[in-house]
């Protein structure tokens, strides 16, 4: 892609050993990504899965935030022992692990004073002077320390509280997609591909996909790029590849 | 869990721009996890997703092969020139990368002379003596060069060859997992519970994750051990537990 062009990127962290297991198939990854590009130009470069491990999570928060722009991580900011996000975040940027007053009111109002429990007051435990996301599902907010924005693992709560993020993110030039399906082997048109990719390495990524539809095999051909009009014109050579080589496009 | 046990574990390296972008939703993290839990007693403590670069799958190679006794990685082992998993892993452990003689036979023999064009024949260009996974699927092998294992990114092959795998694995302990569903909030137990993991804490990992079915909200507890018997244990305590708070258990 075009250097000259600001590039602001991110990773994941997915703090949970139900997905380090197999237990339960992530969804966020996909759900995030797909938000950060589309939404705030912001493109993901790096995933890592951990266990629910202080001194992994520690590592991992200290590794990333350096690295990258932001860091979003989901999971561990429930109510149980194994909810220690907050409290290795606090750890790794050495500030206090402490009630965040506002959403103390938030998680008090929500269950009321009488069901407001030990375990119901941990969610409002954050490192000190973290930004509050709000969560309009289940009230327990996320939050956003430095460069490092927490949210839940539960991809229906996640979901309903990411837009909510966006106020305290700096987002690059949005980033553009194309997909071209066609109805070839890979190995038909991988030299000629090459030379595409090689021409265009500055402006656009180009990436093939192999697919499977209705007994058929195909590739799908995507292209991404900041730029709008470099897009197309590599679409351009693309589809006259396809024509050269009488390969058929599948229009979805 | 009991630390006398022989402990085996691995890491997941997924290399693709499509499932950081989040064009592609992963699906071979949760099934190489589940099947190296359930069939080779190996457990996998890592996962990241990086970019098609070969400079980070080299640094990324050489970090994981060195912390966990395997690494699986998955995707770049087609024939595009966006196909780069062979050659990284060739350069991190500075081996040749070459034509490996058999999986160019295979190959050949699979797509006939004719049709074994030079996107095909990269296929079989893999780091030097490394040992093949075959293919029943779609004949390409994958294959294993030290302790890092290299499986393509297409989950219906990927699933086709996995067992093809187990020859080249020295398992542990085999893992045993139980899964008890509570109808009652995580915050209700979270103290017992954390006290009941406190206690097993050498022996059983316990964890909690909220679920919602048919309307009404509950809490998987999933525990994991080597040993069955202290498995069995904490169950009970569990469902002591579940007894004490009038907590309903739902049976599935």
């Amino acid at each position: 892609m075009n250097k000259k062009i600001k590039k602001i990127n991110a990773a994941i962290l997915i703090i949970g050993n139900e997905i380090l297991s197999g237990r339960t198939q992530d969804k966020n990854i996909a759900f995030i990504s797909n938000w950060l590009n589309s939404k705030c130009g912001i493109s993901v470069n790096e995933v890592r899965i951990i266990p629910d491990e202080e001194k992994v999570i520690v590592e991992n928060i200290l590794i990333l935030s350096k690295k990258f722009n932001y860091v979003f991580t989901t999971g561990g900011i429930g109510p149980t022992h194994d909810d220690i996000t907050a409290k290795s975040i606090s750890k790794a940027f050495k500030v206090k692990y402490e009630y965040h007053k506002e959403a103390f009111k938030i998680l008090e109002k929500y269950y009321g004073k009488k069901k407001f429990n030990d375990g119901r007051k941990k969610m409002a435990k954050m490192p000190k002077e973290a930004k509050l996301i709000y969560n309009p599902s289940s009230a327990a907010p996320g939050f956003m320390t430095k460069n490092v924005v927490s949210l839940p693992g539960v991809p229906s709560i996640l979901n309903s509280m990411i837009e909510n993020c966006k106020r305290y993110l700096k987002g690059g030039a949005k980033i553009h997609s194309k997909t071209l399906n066609l109805y070839t082997v890979e190995s038909n048109i991988s030299h000629k591909l090459g030379n595409i990719q090689k021409k265009f390495k500055n402006f656009v990524e180009v990436g093939s996909y192999p697919f499977f539809r209705l007994g058929k095999i195909g590739v799908a051909i995507v292209t991404r790029s900041t730029s709008l009009k470099k897009l197309k014109i590599v679409n351009g050579e693309l589809i006259k590849l396809a024509k050269l080589k009488k390969i058929k496009i599948l229009k979805l």
